[in-house]
């Protein structure tokens, strides 16, 4: 299916080789959702060539815009995750937080969102109630406000229950220019907290894979943090690593940069549960989608402030350098794993846990 | 289910009055989505309480903010229109058309749009493909781009095929004020052309129907039409008529207002094929949806201007009054028959014509 391999180079967007065109035969596959290299495959052979001058012109979290002298971020994102509410959240906060943190990672304060529903026939209301007041109290924390909605019902089989889309508008403050193109050789990477616990929480509460844990999802909104972090020094490049987890978020970041990545196995924060599950299921949890962290890249020489900062900062808590960039080799992205050696981490390549936003 | 007529003013919003709170034993319904009274009421049970202060102050087509002395339009609307291409259009163009017209609604010029996108495993790709080509085209025809997308895959049977949410973000040129809330007595109220010909074209396209038409769906970008308005004359209300029709519509904008519309029947363009497929289905034309026409409330005084304008410009060739807003009974929709009888014009009240945008 991936024509990833191929060396036909139909069109060249921001570094992004893309191969074949699409074919006949070929159908949408779980992986296209994965967030690695499947995704990615699916825009550089689809969605860019096919809106042409309307797609995209930088592959960040959140595109950005001038108008009359201010710069606006803005963002979208639908939510498919199963099921509807795990330990720690749900699709509603989800929701929020995903289009908040999307805005955040490249410095933009939010200033509104869209939502926009899918419902299925049959779905209890007093169950979506309860997800539209998590998105309330998710939009409260965030300081943002709801500003417009739109929803749509399909007949009983047409959806799974229920999808939210978000879309969020943002203001990047004047001077600030974070992008995933932005790391240079020397940067810091620094990582908010623990990894893989959103991926491992929704993991827990499907029923039919038999295993628990206390662990929660971290599902959380960023903007404060950011908001500190680019109070206390200069940041090079934010990322949200959520689907395809900080491997898949590294391996962007490098391509874009055209730099190097390598990270310290032993520095990595990770929970036990998180480490035990994985270990049990066969993932790598550097793989696992998370919905409360994000990566930076940030000069060595501010690194500390930035860290102190974030420690004092919600959701920072536990802020970490994980690694740092080096010139080259370009996309490069390395683990100097616990025992010594050396491992090359690639994208995600196939789909690990479907619908785990 | 509809709570509608009981007399539990549980909340206030811009005079709508909400009645009893979620009960239990609720479930979503297809009328939820049918743009009428289900969804008014969704909307007022459920969305607004549940959002409380993070919830929108205005139940226009787009939202406003102010940013730095740029007044902002925000909307969003998601699409499972069914089937996903029909005679004049496809989900793609709907899915543009819609949020660039729901922008045009309150004045704005479009700046951007995103596009999230769920997909269902196994949906073809060329399939696809040809629905983000139609996208494109539909985008610049409108002069906007599409500048951040998202991307989620279901399993097979988790979503029907293909939904598509887009939002927008506009710019409000200064000195413009268009709501549904500022009709006046003595404005004239005209329409942009025929009415009911997306929602008959995409019912054509249901092969179970049995029922085969030339009609064509109307569905297109408006953000042109209303600039050539905009430029000819003041325009207090501009809507697009889509879910529960002009009727809806036209509701919607008297109990904003707190005024009354009168129409008169013989002056509502209708197509022929409209009018026989409504009469052989048991539809009112007044209902059915319209992907590219608009309803203006105008001061009497500047409808020829306007009106000239419009037939000047792209998609208001058969521009006409249709009627005009009176002081009350607030909230009142007539309609002058043909026969010469007065016919009360309510909202929508239940599904007449499920996933048709």
């Amino acid at each position: 299916m991936s024509g990833a391999d191929s060396t036909h180079a139909a069109v060249n967007f921001e570094g992004y080789t893309c191969p074949l065109p699409i074919q006949k035969h070929e159908v949408v596959v779980m992986g296209h959702g994965s967030g690695g290299r499947l995704s990615r495959d699916l825009i550089t052979r689809l969605f860019l060539p096919g809106l042409g001058q309307a797609a995209p012109r930088v592959l960040d979290d959140s595109a950005t815009l001038m108008v009359n002298g201010t710069r606006l971020a803005l963002t979208t994102d639908s939510h498919v995750v199963a099921p509807l509410t795990f330990p720690g959240g749900d699709i509603g906060r989800l929701a929020v937080c995903g289009t908040v943190n999307d805005l955040a990672m490249v410095g933009a304060a939010p200033l509104a969102l869209t939502s926009g529903f899918v419902l299925e026939e049959g779905l209890p209301l007093d169950e979506l109630e309860q997800i539209v007041r998590s998105m309330q109290a998710a939009a409260a924390e965030a300081g943002v406000s709801i500003l417009a909605g739109d929803t749509k019902v399909v007949q009983k089989g047409g959806a799974d229950r229920l999808f939210i889309n978000t879309a969020g508008v943002g203001v990047v403050p004047a001077g600030v220019d974070i992008s995933g193109a932005n790391a240079q050789p020397g940067d810091a990477v620094i990582v908010s907290g623990t990894i893989g616990d959103h991926g491992i929480a929704v993991l827990s509460a499907r029923e039919d894979l038999g295993f628990e844990t206390e662990l929660r999802s971290d599902v959380a909104p960023l903007n404060h943090l950011v908001a500190a972090m680019l109070a206390a020094g200069t940041l090079h490049v934010l990322r949200d690593p959520t689907r395809g987890g900080l491997a898949t978020a590294l391996n962007e970041i490098a391509e874009q940069s055209g730099v190097a990545i390598e990270l310290d196995e032993r520095l990595i924060p990770l929970r036990p549960a998180v480490s035990a599950a994985c270990e049990m299921l066969g993932f790598d949890p550097l793989y696992v989608a998370n919905e409360g962290k994000l990566v930076a890249c940030v000069p060595a020489d501010q690194a500390q402030a930035v860290l102190r900062a974030m420690r004092a900062a919600p959701y920072g808590a536990e802020a970490v350098i994980v690694g740092q960039v080096l010139p080259g080799p370009s996309g490069q992205v390395t683990l100097k794993t616990q025992i010594g050696g050396t491992r090359l981490l690639d994208m995600l390549a196939g789909e690990m846990l479907p619908r785990i936003c």
